[in-house]
């Protein structure tokens, strides 16, 4: 017997679930049911199609399936990606009533969401996230785009999916280290709402590393419901939605510095939070507990061999900046954040050279 | 005195208002309470910047203003004139609170809206329409994109200005050609809701024609109060926007025929209007009184010079297609036009063969 659960995103009449479930993929599930259309287009990678494409396929029996695969890899994440997922829509002869699938992690995500809010001014979109942090993160939320050499995700739309399909036994092909960048995210979301699911990431972190089922359906579920219920009251991050950059502005810093790609997104925003914390005025105690839970899930707590300078040259061009003014998520407390947009250029500095 | 009118977009917390007068750009109007952060973008084309922008600035003192200069025409309304622009926003250090003006025309509005619309996932953006198409039609709506080898906007968004503000000084140095195909969309919305309107205009088409300045704002508000209207009651064109579209199958499959540019897109929608007239049950003499509007216009009434096959093949990869069928705006009398979706084959080859 196939059990899933659903979490529901509230956005009116763009309300959509999550469902949640292990065996979901190729195990009978009717995704036809959210295809209006006679058509749908996946877009998928050259890594994770040959594992899951079949098993999708049979998923959307008695619809035309046509599929898009780009190359692995957050660097392909451009504007040019976005334009063959749109060529291939075009030669389709995809029209308003085409469905796009993105079968993947993040960056499939991304793209085929962009792709499908730009194609003839948005057609329906479906998620199915088959690594950790697409599951409890970017696949939550309707945030689409790609990378700019200017920065990350300088160019996207809010597009948001008409369900999102988490079958969680598609972790069991996910590397060791995306497993642990997932991890990040789903501390990050303790640490901004929720103290007792802090408490539980820290009892449980070892199930979870060793990918026990029921752990990881549980992490997921809460993380979804976190990540469902922040979106529901911003969509569009103009408040409550920003507390999930917690560890962000530091951590786009560090990638930028480094080069994108060297460390993953989440590794950079794992040592951001605890910069951030560092900058928080929050008991040396707390400061600890966040540490010690980044570090048990095998995350970096620093940037140290990163120049303190060059992450300040690079905060200059984040995303983050309104009006030249930084902004940085803090903490009040373990699971509970705020938005911080006056921090002196001299305690930032102070927080720079600590690392 | 400046006298202007205003008419407001109800579209909710996403309402806007639409400013319309004589001697409005560079005459003391204070655009900047319309500049939420401290810097602006200005999008315009080799033709109209040289015209207008120095007027643009004088409104917009105290912020800082950047500008990208397009090359002029249809030709350029493309992905890349898009990444251009994006490519502007980030030399200029934009962020969130940057706000994107376009000055020019409907090619101008469509590329800086679009790049409005992905920067950052949506910034800012004022229409400044300066040609009569784009003041009745395509400033007003949302509507944004740009051109697909395969298809006319096809990668694109809906991203609503926060005003738009119309100078119908500016029609001064349009070109008389761009006049008359402006003359198209008013005709349009007299034909589909307003029969009233249409009278109107049979009566002073000669005064438009001359540029009489009260006519000319007569029918740039009622236009903008129809299109308003519309778009408010449908802003993403599950209904009764779709009524706008009354010539644009025949006339899609015009530009696409004979190749986007040797026809103006108005020229091709009044031709189509009169297809779609001759496909409609609709009387003779309303046919006629229809035809005569057009003609008087200096607007074509027929693609007689272009092959009935060759349309027809370009109808099939129309936008307007859903599942394979195609859709057409008809009239069930002057003033009131429906969405038909199953015209039969053998109809559609009579009106094209009719031609």
């Amino acid at each position: 017997m196939k059990i899933h659960t659903t979490i529901t995103v509230e956005l009116g009449d763009r309300s959509y679930p999550i469902i949640i479930g292990s065996g979901l993929l190729g195990g009978g599930f009717d995704l036809t049911r959210y295809v209006s259309g006679q058509d749908c287009v996946i877009v998928t990678n050259e890594t994770v199609g040959p594992l899951y494409l079949d098993a999708l396929r049979a998923d959307l029996g008695g619809k035309v399936v046509n599929v898009v695969t780009l190359p692995d890899g957050e660097a392909h994440k451009t504007p040019a990606a976005v334009n063959a997922v749109i060529d291939a829509l075009v030669q389709s002869g995809a029209n308003r009533d085409t469905t796009v699938i993105a079968l993947g992690g993040g960056v499939v995500g991304d793209i085929g969401g962009f792709a499908a809010a730009c194609y003839m001014r948005g057609v329906s979109f479906i998620q199915v996230p088959t690594t950790l942090l697409a599951q409890v993160d970017s696949s939550v939320g309707g945030k689409t785009g790609v990378n700019h050499p200017g920065g990350k995700n300088l160019i996207g739309a809010f597009h948001q999916p008409d369900v999102v399909l988490i079958d969680t036994d598609t972790l069991g092909t996910l590397p060791d280290r995306e497993l642990r960048a997932g991890l990040a995210e789903v501390i990050k979301h303790g640490a901004i709402i929720d103290r007792d699911y802090l408490s539980w990431l820290e009892q449980n972190m070892d199930k979870l590393l060793g990918q026990d089922p029921a752990a990881l359906a549980h992490a997921i579920g809460r993380s979804c419901e976190i990540k469902a219920q922040v979106v529901a009251e911003d969509e569009r991050e103009h408040g409550k939605r920003a507390l999930l950059n917690f560890g962000h502005t530091f951590g786009h810093a560090i990638e930028a510095s480094v080069g994108y790609g060297e460390w993953l997104h989440c590794e950079a925003v794992a040592a951001g939070m605890v910069m951030a914390a560092n900058m928080s005025d929050i008991g040396a105690d707390e400061r600890s507990r966040l540490t010690d839970l980044i570090a048990s899930a095998g995350l970096p707590t620093d940037a140290a061999d990163v120049a303190a300078t060059k992450l300040r040259d690079a905060m200059r061009l984040d995303k983050k900046v309104r009006d030249k003014r930084l902004r940085f998520i803090l903490l009040k407390t373990l699971g509970e954040a705020y938005l911080c947009d006056d921090v002196s250029e001299a305690r930032l500095a102070e927080v720079l050279s600590g690392i």
